[in-house]
């Protein structure tokens, strides 16, 4: 790297941190909310009208697609599609094959005839319609014991999707805001013809791998392209070679000319989960007590799945992915844990809490919060013993064989209801979900490996106190205190020998098996998994209830807080909940710690240094030669002197919103959003303005290489690239 | 931390980065070449005159000494020191007790009675001359073979030094300037009754410990006090109750100011050793094969030792600090490896080379400069070539017992010859250093450790090529190609049985031992000793004839360099030597890689954000209740809005600087020097002004603990504290 690019970008931070707002814009705000913040998001720079983001089949929202799991965008009135790299790999990897290597090589179809098809189970999904039916879903709940109200609930929710599902080609969802205080029905078209269209290597698309993962400095070309296919009626339809594109009502048009430091920026995506409301008393029982068993518990669980599955094993090719979770999980909780205590999250819950109480005592007509919150506090506390009584017991379940034995068993019982009434995850529209489960076993399991992790959570488990242990489970099993390893381990041996579930056919089969079948089979795992079933409805029974009381009491709680913030000039958004949600902010770096500074962008240059030559760090020779050769096409941003790959904001994001169109004032496409740094790790539980930044690939990163690199000309042609 | 102090220092990256020089200071000048630089010095911001500073007796640098691998200053008329925490830390060893930990509770004389002796061993050497010896060293060395070059040049330093040492109470040595081209003859007091005054607790003043050696963000408390004393006279003396303190003619006032960021900033200090100069065939020799083979024999050398001293074992007590230099070094090399690859060092040095050798091209009269560095580069790729030849005959012969029996047979080998003709290291005036190294074995070594080193090291060789096999070692110890692993375990088991070198008293007896009595002895040490002694010394013969042919190659080299440096408006300083140097630049943060900026200061608030209450990250409860008071006394920098703890600057220096004192404008101690940035690790071999970072202790924080965290205000009132 040449010093005056490396002064430049340092350089640059002058103006990015004088310009750094007060605060960072906390939020994953609902399109509908935007109207009541509509002079925010136009001080910030929006330059749409806040009326316009509201419209989700206008512009700009219409162009926003999930697919399940991860956020994309329509990018072509031809229905392409862009996410991230990481969401669209497995379709690389699916169609990659010992002697075509699309994850090395990258995938390019140079015209719609070489595109592939994604990989099984691909979707797009194009919301259509969204409904508030929180009065259909709540009316006449409000006496109801807990256990009632969750069932009645439940049921109204499934009725809603049934109902709403008789329009063949849509997948339906009833979604709950604000803990049960609002309902929508969430009407979207199940676009299954999903193909593969471009894709680079990994050595772009992963450039930097595990190692750079929540890390800033970033240089990840994270994206990569679908194409939508439907029935020439437009209608949703398998894969067939008479599909033709999607036409979607909006697209996005791409920005060439990007952002600079300070500019507006914001992202529309399906964020998963938070947890921004959750009480003190759970937030304490999560980082003093569950998050830090559960890094022990992982440790431990790592370790037992290497050594019954060594390196370079059959077996431990069946469980790279699970233990590239676990790694992945251990290190997030580890950096939770950390960030938690350096930014003092519990401090600042209780801060808020005593803030929200002080508002409370200040007004005797708000002393019906109190009371609601007294009980919700006792609520709170209840499931956390709940949690730590069930904590061993659910993991000393935890076999794989056991869990089929348990889902199939539950399925007979459920198959004797009407379907409307059945469970959730059990119903005939759950069924293709079902057996492609029960199938995926066959490359995820080996005896030797579960049978080991079965051992090494029993041996947890036996180690508990009486009152954490389930009779019916100790009995069954016969476990005892003072049993020993070899005799445990006999006694599992014996499961693994005796049962067939291991065979796929005959999983499958006992699909169709009736409960009186189940109940009579020798299989040990379907026996043990009779065993409990009774234990473990009263579990869920009991959970239940409490869900069920939850649901009245945490929309009073909830009501609180909006009517709080409301007073404090603060419109309150929803926790994430996998539905379509609105960010905004500018982009900005960050000062992660103590000596430390981020800047907002970084350089192709960056590339070249990080380069090793060895995975992750192993960019293709062609890009570096164009990057030594400043070949910058038309993609440069002057402050940096180069072309921007990565970009930092003070966007509100979370997992679920990989993918998610990251877009300037005028809603044209700037970059793609996929990661947050990594002293963003807590901020599911607390978005702290000082700490909180969300990492975005840049648009005209993207375009440079599809240009320069990649020669994917046709779809930049294909694509509304603007400056 | 609160934000308003986050934010400001964030903010305060801009004025910083503006005010960036084009390039940092590179040099560590000797003090009579600051007057040829003294403009610069000036427009930098220097206040002094730079003759003043030429002046070894002198204000300032009177006031600087060396404590023999540290560096360290006179703060007070009364003979007080300071240096480095980790420079005095033996020293609190020492002194600590099972009942009286000095290390965890740090240590504090309220008053001179309560000073201790330091631990054994420890000087301070205060410099009173420095001669040019130039001539009398080389002159008629011209035209001599390699070997006479050496041995005369070596016999003429050792006659100089034992002429100066005449006097009692100092010791003197000859340094050699520029590879050869200037010799000087340094006299220095050697204070030997050095006294512990006061040092932190590991907790302050080894805060960050190893997680953070070589890193920034850096909030090290490091700085501890010694005092000299001597005897009633003035001279030196061992340690005695009537000794006094030593009344140095200089001292330096201590700045409770400080600096701000873009000051002028110089350190002086004794800096050990680097390679500025070497030839490129020398760095590519030393990054594509010494390192790397190091790095893989490192990490097969620790995993032995780990082993053989298991964790919590009487052996890992030996061998911990073996352990932990291993380790430092190892990571010290990978970073080496990395940082040359990512700022492409091989290939800077090779553009010198081409740029040297186009401006020696360009002019017909430097044609003798083109023959010298053909010869040099001959002798280059001949030592080279040497190294790996001898490289691992002499691991396989580094068992800890092997390398005493040929030390002591060595010994009795050159006590033959005069005092004056002898090796060095085995003269009169070494064996007071030789004596305690021979001690020093009792509390490093383990039978067993010491075999599975050997083994280790001897299974490396025995794989080697015949080539580089030494037929008198394979002779005397019975090695064949394929022996076993246990026949060769067998083989040694016999050596260590049969010897008593393990056993502190026969060693020392050994020191009177004549040539006769150990080629006698049954020792199989002494008789390995004795069988591989001609072979050594054929080898060093053949050393030191390169070292010879080197002593008139590379002042032709460094000619050159110096001629065409200073054509360009440079001045070239001689590589480090252990002799004293300045070094200066500003106060300056820096953008280590791409995407990221480090700011200048660190904040006490960033001791809170990193504090887990874990070692070593464990601040006192008295520090961060002050922090958290935001009890700064005196010492805010208002820039950061707190007291800065370490700061960066563009400064050159490298190990032996640790403790130097670094000076403001006006020569007064705002800091001391402690360590470089990771990114600098490369700066023995390159300095590259876009990574090279030093990091200091700010003063303000040295008096900020002793104040009001420690309660060192005897110390704090005894020092000329300026503002």
């Amino acid at each position: 790297m040449k010093p005056t690019k490396m002064f430049a970008a340092a350089l640059l931070l002058g103006s990015s941190l004088a310009a750094m707002p007060a605060a960072a814009k906390e939020g994953m705000f609902t399109p509908d909310q935007l109207p009541e913040i509509a002079d925010d998001l136009k001080e910030t720079g929006l330059k749409l009208d806040a009326d316009e983001l509201a419209d989700l089949t206008g512009f700009p929202m219409g162009a926003i697609v999930s697919l399940g799991g991860c956020s994309a965008s329509f990018v072509s009135p031809q229905g392409l599609v862009v996410s991230n790299h990481h969401c669209v790999r497995g379709s690389v990897q699916y169609n990659s094959t010992a002697e075509q290597n699309y994850l090395e090589d990258g995938f390019l179809a140079k015209t719609m005839d070489a595109e592939v098809p994604a990989a099984p189970g691909s979707r797009i999904y194009v919301t259509t319609e969204l409904t508030d039916v929180t009065e259909p879903v709540t009316k006449g709940t409000e006496n109801l014991s807990g256990g009632e109200r969750y069932a009645l609930v439940d049921q109204r929710m499934k009725d809603l999707v049934a109902e709403c599902e008789q329009t063949p080609g849509y997948r339906c969802q009833v979604a709950s805001f604000y803990g049960g205080d609002q309902y929508k029905l969430i009407k979207r078209l199940e676009i299954r013809d999903v193909r593969l269209v471009y894709a680079p290597g990994d050595s772009i698309g992963k450039y930097g791998g595990d190692v750079d993962n929540w890390q800033w400095p970033r240089h990840t070309g994270d994206f990569g392209f679908y194409r939508a296919y439907v029935a020439p009626d437009g209608s949703a339809a398998d894969y067939a070679e008479t599909n033709v594109p999607y036409k979607p009502e909006h697209h996005l048009k791409v920005s060439a000319g990007g952002l600079k430091e300070g500019d507006f920026v914001m992202a529309a995506g399906y964020p998963g989960s938070t947890s921004r409301y959750a009480r003190l008393a759970e937030v304490e029982n999560t980082f003093d007590w569950q998050y830090p068993t559960y890094v022990t518990l992982l440790n431990n669980w790592i370790d037992t799945i290497e050594s019954a599955a060594p390196d370079g094993s059959d077996a431990r090719v069946k469980y790279e992915a699970r233990l590239a979770g676990l790694n992945n999980y251990e290190k997030n909780l580890r950096g939770q844990i950390a960030g938690a205590r350096s930014v003092g999250l519990v401090q600042r819950r209780r801060e808020r809490e005593d803030a929200l109480n002080a508002w409370i005592a200040a007004d005797p007509s708000r002393a019906h919060y109190a009371a609601d919150l007294t009980a919700l506090d006792a609520l709170t506390a209840e499931s956390a013993a709940a949690a730590r009584q069930d904590f061993w017991y659910n993991f000393a379940t935890n076999s794989q064989l056991l869990g089929t034995a348990e889902r199939l068993y539950r399925l007979a019982k459920e198959k004797e209801k009407p379907n409307a009434e059945r469970e959730s995850g059990y119903q005939e529209r759950d069924m293709t979900f079902f057996k492609q489960g029960l199938q995926a076993l066959d490359r995820r399991y080996d005896p030797a490996v579960d049978k080991a992790e079965w051992m090494m959570f029993l041996k947890d488990y036996i180690q508990q106190p009486q009152a954490q242990h389930v009779a019916a489970f100790d009995k069954a099993l016969g476990l005892t205190p003072n049993m020993t390893d070899a005799q445990l381990s006999r006694k599992l041996d014996a499961y693994y020998a005796n049962s067939t579930l291991d065979e796929t056919e005959q999983r499958l089969a006992l699909m169709d098996a009736s409960v009186a079948q189940i109940e009579a089979s020798k299989d040990p795992f379907l026996q043990l998994a009779v065993a409990l079933y009774p234990h473990d409805r009263e579990q869920e029974a009991e959970s239940k209830d409490r869900a069920g009381r939850g649901l009245a009491l945490r929309p009073a709680y909830m009501d609180a807080i909006i009517a709080w913030q409301r007073e404090n000039g603060k419109i309150t958004y929803p926790d994430a909940n996998s539905t379509l949600r609105v960010t905004y902010g500018t982009v900005l770096g960050g000062s992660p710690k103590d000596g430390l500074v981020y800047t907002p962008f970084t350089t192709l240059e960056g590339i070249v240094a990080k380069n090793t030559g060895e995975e992750p760090f192993n960019a293709p020779e062609r890009e570096l030669e164009l990057i030594r050769a400043e070949n910058y096409g038309p993609y440069e941003l002057e402050s940096i002197d180069s072309v921007p790959v990565n970009f930092l904001s003070d966007l509100d994001s979370t997992g679920g919103n990989s993918g998610s169109a990251t877009m300037n004032a005028r809603g044209e496409l700037v970059g793609l959003l996929f990661d947050g740094t990594f002293e963003s790790v807590n901020s599911d539980w607390d978005f702290d303005p000082r700490t909180t930044r969300t990492i975005h690939v840049d648009s005209r990163y993207m375009l440079w290489v599809m240009s320069l690199v990649d020669g994917a000309t046709n779809l930049v042609e294909e694509m509304d690239v603007v400056n």
